[in-house]
């Protein structure tokens, strides 16, 4: 039985890379395979900006029986670029994450952006869970409904978005401004980072601002994914009572 | 090797139920199983409010191998009495699961209870997920710093809130009010239903408001514990605010 969320052959994964690039999550090169269709797919797939791993090949034979010397994993769903999130009706309200790893994390993040409105995520090529069959379980059916953008470099997106008049938030567990002390019902981006680490020190250095929730009890954290749905209905909650007082 | 979270033969079950009942999760009953030592453990168990399960054999073998005809299963954590939860120098922060299942769901609700700064959970005895490793495990440290009551009946623990002032506000997703439209600077319990079916519905005549978070996508709810941490820390946030406006 071959995989159905990945592809060994050599063929169909150029096809891929011509065709959906936005489709492959990732593709695993043998080490020391030398062939022109797997330099092919090498060039192919940094044009694209799709991660590659170089590995033995038992690494690959585990990914796929009878492969060519390249697998690639196929993502639930088609990445699509930065650009194409930025056009929005209503004041841009994007989710980026930085580095988060968990798939049952980014699942359950996608599922709460996708209640709260949100106008679509951006992740990273590199140190993310990519859009696969966990997430998309997770996320119950928000996933197809959700816009999701793969970027090479997050600090280059946030400043694309400051750019286009976005106001870019970071959830920072030591920050001193609180969640609701920050204007949302401008157009926003709020970053979350991974779980062990929160934000690159370079991702918060581009922020517009960090905010925190307090943390009122013994433990020092909260999942990101249940901080991820407190900012997110921050966002909603300002929108909404700002709708009111008009 | 004899499992470390359960008790397989009668004596510890019968010392556990005297001594320390708040440790028992649940006891399970071989049918047919004849013995005066067991009709003492069925009379503790029910004296003490601890859920008994009657089942064949064969489920108890694989429960504990070489069991007596009754096996516990033990709380990572003793539970509490209601009334010890009501004992609180600040306006009370209250959280209620109605029939919350999973015990994933019950982690991850514990963390961002204890990190909000919430002064206790309350738990039905039966159709819900106790205390188990797997909740100590999701709770990442929480659950040792919260603490926990079981009660038989969540409508009558309901009342008795209301008599003690407590005013109780229920996650419905259909609700016209907004979860922020309340005011939690008052002593509150926050009460959550199960994961497929929300709150059941004596327990929604009981609560003084029912609110929701609007749905502004295409998907029509969020997972319970995202949901948990956005109330939780609306409370915190009206709190806050109201503290400084003092």
């Amino acid at each position: 039985m071959e995989p159905k969320d990945r592809l060994g052959r050599l063929n169909p994964i150029i096809e891929f890379l011509k065709s959906s690039p936005g489709r492959l999550n990732k593709i695993f090169i043998q080490k020391e395979k030398g062939h022109y269709r797997i330099s092919e797919i090498i060039r192919l797939a940094k044009a694209n900006h799709i991660p590659l791993v170089f590995a033995p090949r038992e690494k690959l034979d585990n990914l796929y029986p009878h492969h060519q010397g390249a697998v690639a994993l196929l993502a639930e769903k088609e990445y699509l670029d930065l650009e194409d999130l930025l056009v929005t009706e209503k004041p841009a309200f994007l989710v980026i994450l930085d580095e988060v790893v968990d798939p049952q994390n980014v699942g359950a993040i996608i599922r709460s952006a996708e209640g709260a409105g949100a106008d679509g995520l951006i992740m990273q090529e590199r140190h993310s869970a990519g859009l696969t069959a966990t997430v998309a379980t997770v996320a119950a059916g928000a996933l197809s409904h959700l816009r999701v953008a793969r970027v090479t470099n997050i600090a280059r997106a946030i400043e694309r978005l400051k750019e286009k008049g976005v106001w870019v938030a970071g959830a920072a567990g030591e920050a001193r401004t609180r969640w609701y002390e920050f204007d949302f019902t401008r157009p926003v981006a709020v970053v979350l980072g991974s779980e062990g680490y929160g934000l690159r020190p370079n991702i918060k250095n581009k922020c517009d601002a960090l905010l925190s929730l307090p943390m009122l009890g013994q433990v020092n954290s909260l999942n990101v994914s249940a901080a991820a749905a407190v900012f997110f209905y921050e966002v909603v909650r300002q929108r909404l009572q700002a709708e009111k007082n008009k």
